[in-house]
């Protein structure tokens, strides 16, 4: 750790800074430039916290240097080098290959009709596997909230016919292990990326997460999410960036797009790292270039929201207005394709970077 | 409802955005202008995806009217006038009356004599309820994490003690009834304002509430998040600004203060507000002059972290930095009284001001 | 205009509005629903301070409906129909063809040689314009300011040696006419996209014009910005984008990508609009996925800040760590030449979307 | 300067980041600890590129220590201890003195009668200085743009006849010495705070400076921008607060208000700080709780907008929404006196706080 001392810091309190530090099991040493001085804290920083010396007379800045999250880390896993991806399996399904995982269903499961003929043509036009949401987090209390275990069912039916496997949303520790029971993998949404009791929870169980960014969240506290997940035993975690709220959110989408994190959360982690397209954009017509361009930046598979060929505004009961058709979501599929051939990933573009 | 329309809508767009708002129930009057036309849907608003509309073609943007909550509006509810505030009863002491509540308490429960020794300093200083964690949601999973229902235990002991009625957080539905066991009113933090299941469960209950604003959330959704809990037949609550994260959070503070959302939220609603000065400062020295200005601001109480008076940083488990200890507070306290004195509450300010 | 009401609005806070806009030369029309009132206000907007209606009691909120810009719009010009791209000539260089610009060069001109040895490394990759600035805006005024006119000279001898032709930054009205007689085209920085009085000047000068985002503007306030430049008669204009500072920012960036604004500004306006994937990144590693990740997104062209090929830290005076070297900037080229051969953007993607 | 380093860095990474260091002028010492290590470099960091070195391999992150800005800073002025405040006096007006500054008058000048009437008006209040904009800042070109040298002309016959000193914005280099000729003290506007030649122009006059936030600026940024202003050889600056733009403005007011950026500015900075609370609430009734607020924060004067007692919509061209009638603001300031009686200034509450 290291401690910004104030320029006026007297003796008398540079001792009380080094005295508590030493109650931490921390040596101290004064680092003195010209201008300002440094103490450097020397020791196991794990489990304490380092930041109440900030509350010390003559203290102005405290940076704790190790990283809060361990086992997702690339520092703290040898099997992973400086480029690698884990591998997650969802039923056959690999996030982290080479080839993008495509991820593609409806907002919410409305009826077995619905699901199931838009499973079927997903299924034709190469998308792995079939999202759709059973219970609904909605801002208002007066919106559809998903239909629960029946929208499971559905769903399930709809995998069958298909022949995808699910990922599907699961908000509560009291439903995981029925979600379970239906998902191939279960997706934590950005309201529950700081729901730790939940994170424990899917931690406990076998299945592969999906684990959203939270609404503003840094990509430590992300990490820290995942690292709740993985302490339970289930390191099968893909990470989906979704776009962030923020100072210029709204005019002209409905969250602000964060594909900038890809690349640095890559270097970070092993990790997967996919992206949702359709929450930053808010709108069919801006969903294409976000996809594209999150693929550019290093994503490992998309998650796009769909819609029926020919489903009307006033039938469909969240999201219609992001929802791509199949016949449009072909069309980004192919291009999605070219950009793969043209071998833009971000850990090419990273290794081309550093080998000059 | 209204669409704002492109200015080169067709003929055949409009008939289409026609078309769909009558196979919602609503009824379309075009209004034109000399540069720009709008168009206003007529009907109930209501349970209906209107947003949908939004992705027709000559469709510009859409603009709900209808507010999404009802029971918690002004609006919605004919027993609070203009300015009257909803009186919350916990234990005997009332939110939302004329003297502003002081709540106070360790960040954590850590230990029974620890948590007793605060209750007792901070009874005679004239602090109206007990806070404290048993269950603390802590970014990283190797932070302390609270002692459970130990902590509640202690939490009750020192309650019994002091005479100050306890407030503390709940996590997760499997431990609401637990946790309701042993508080007198029940915490939802920021990071669960947007776990809908926590909000379901303690409306179920009837322990008042004490909501916290979520990290970034917007005034409308914290409403619905108090719905989510009024809709379940507990309208006992009391929410708490604690300032939101922004393009200048860090620099100088944990949170950035939003005490400017404290007016216009007692304008929509009738709950009591209240303010946490301790989580946007972050750090002691910079909680008095967020507290008097909370107050001036309208609060109707403040929630403040504490720490003993002779607490050292090596002890103390969570956010020693910004506690105060009891001779902190009680100069606050005074300088709150007198801010008080002053007459300065919103209410007050607004009456004189509309009077005018 | 439209006025959304009160609920409990009364007959004579109604009658007031109707006054006022009358006043104001508008026609107010009722729009009456089941459960909220509208005034749809018709008549000409322009220069009128409609918001002012706002104050007015029984107002709950008033949208405008005409846009504060026009000559820059898609709507006011009927010169350019839905996808057409504006061709903005810069010295033989065409912005808004299908092949995007690329600007290469240092962040400051810091000597003859530098600048120099890098305009024709730059050239011989293919670059198309050159940047460098003489006047360099910086947090501290301890930081390396510029050369001034010297750089100026130096940047001029360049572009004869390479045959680049020179962007470069103007800071003060003042020095317009000098920075215009060595530029090519004039840039216009994020931090004085709102100096109008510059806006202006650049607006009255016959040379192109870069125009960076401001630091947190909305779209709008760029489109403004843009229409101070045109309406003094120069509608030479490029859009850059450039990342905007928010809640996230810091963390593993400079700025926050913004090039989700990239789709929706194209709607909005006919103007080119760029990408400088440097001030996002901040770090040379960082900036190869957000260039790439930009043309995805449909940007028109690039401006990428270099270094030479074996400069050192402590020899560079502005932004080291961002800057390309002329190898590592080859490399990205290719790739931004495999993901323009994918045919990824943004008016094909648009249109290719449209036509399904 | 601190250089945190990757727990991976490898031998000849080390000897690099040192060799660059050295060539800086830096000396560099290593500092181990049990996980991870850092590397103190000792020396003079003025003038110098530090954050370059984060582009070698084997950093994570650089820390520069020294602050940017001295002059302004508590720490490089002897003259001013903990406490003290700077007394800037305008025309015999004291900023910085136990008693708050306040300012007031109409957002734009636009007519003789209009700001002679206020000025009158609010010197019978007991207002200390007279605001007007002779030069308007607007967002759209098409907006009134103020009366330019006759609105001067105006402000300076209003100042004779109601003998309160004038405070007005300028925008251009090309215009401070005209201003300057009329007011008394010269205001840099929020768009303007990174106009470094604007700043320094006006730190070349020996008139007083009221420098306002930038838009999304950092404390250290707004410093820095009074030191480009104290440089020059003019410190007579007072700092305001304005509130800022996050991700959750809009929906509740104008700007976010920073009150919260007082208490920390005034510990880093002896020069007087006040409060705008017209621009962050935008509308009358919000003015003021969000004044009184800035008070307690410790703001040592606010500055109002304030029309005319009769003012209709349809007559103000700019800002009539916000505008206090004087018969309000003689409320308001009553409640000002009464809090001021109150003695709740931060000074005070830093003093008592570290009293203790």
């Amino acid at each position: 750790m290291v401690v910004f001392l104030d320029k006026r810091i007297t003796d008398q309190q540079l001792e009380a800074i080094k005295e508590a530090a030493k109650s931490m099991g921390l040596e101290a040493r004064l680092v003195s430039g010209s201008h300002e001085n440094i103490l450097a804290l020397i020791g196991d920083e794990r489990g304490k916290e380092l930041r109440s010396l900030e509350a010390l007379p003559g203290v102005r800045k405290v940076m704790p240097v190790e990283k809060q999250y361990k086992i997702v880390s690339r520092d703290g896993n040898q099997r992973y080098n400086h480029y690698d991806t884990k591998i997650v399996n969802v039923s056959g399904v690999k996030f982290g290959a080479k080839k993008p995982v495509m991820i593609a269903g409806p907002c919410a499961v409305e009826s077995l009709e619905q699901v199931t003929e838009l499973a079927c043509a997903l299924r034709e036009l190469g998308v792995d596997i079939l999202r759709g949401g059973a219970y609904k987090p909605r801002t208002s209390p007066y919106d559809f909230q998903g239909l629960g275990e029946a929208g499971l069912k559905m769903l399930k039916r709809a995998s069958e016919k298909s022949g995808l496997p699910i990922v599907t949303e699961v908000l509560d520790t009291a439903a995981v292990e029925q979600v379970a029971a239906y998902a191939d993998m279960l997706q934590i949404g950005t309201r529950n990326m700081w729901n730790y009791a939940l994170l424990s929870a899917v931690g406990k169980t076998r299945k592969p997460i999906l684990l959203k960014r939270g609404l503003i969240a840094t990509m430590t506290e992300w990490l820290c999410a995942a690292e709740y997940i993985a302490i339970e035993g289930n390191s099968e975690i893909v990470l989906c960036a979704r776009g962030v709220r923020t100072g210029v959110t709204g005019e002209y989408g409905r969250n602000h797009a964060d594909w900038d994190v890809i690349f640095p959360l890559q270097k970070e982690t092993y990790l997967p790292v996919i992206a949702d397209p359709s929450h930053c954009g808010g709108l069919a017509e801006r969903v294409p270039s976000l996809a594209l361009s999150a693929l550019a930046c290093g994503a490992q598979g998309l998650i796009i929201e769909t819609i029926r060929e020919n489903a009307k505004p006033e039938e469909v009961k969240c999201d219609y207005k992001q929802g791509l058709r199949p016949s449009q979501l072909r069309t980004l599929l192919k291009k999605c394709a070219d950009i793969r051939f043209a071998d833009m990933r971000s850990r090419d573009v990273r290794a081309s970077y550093e080998e000059k």
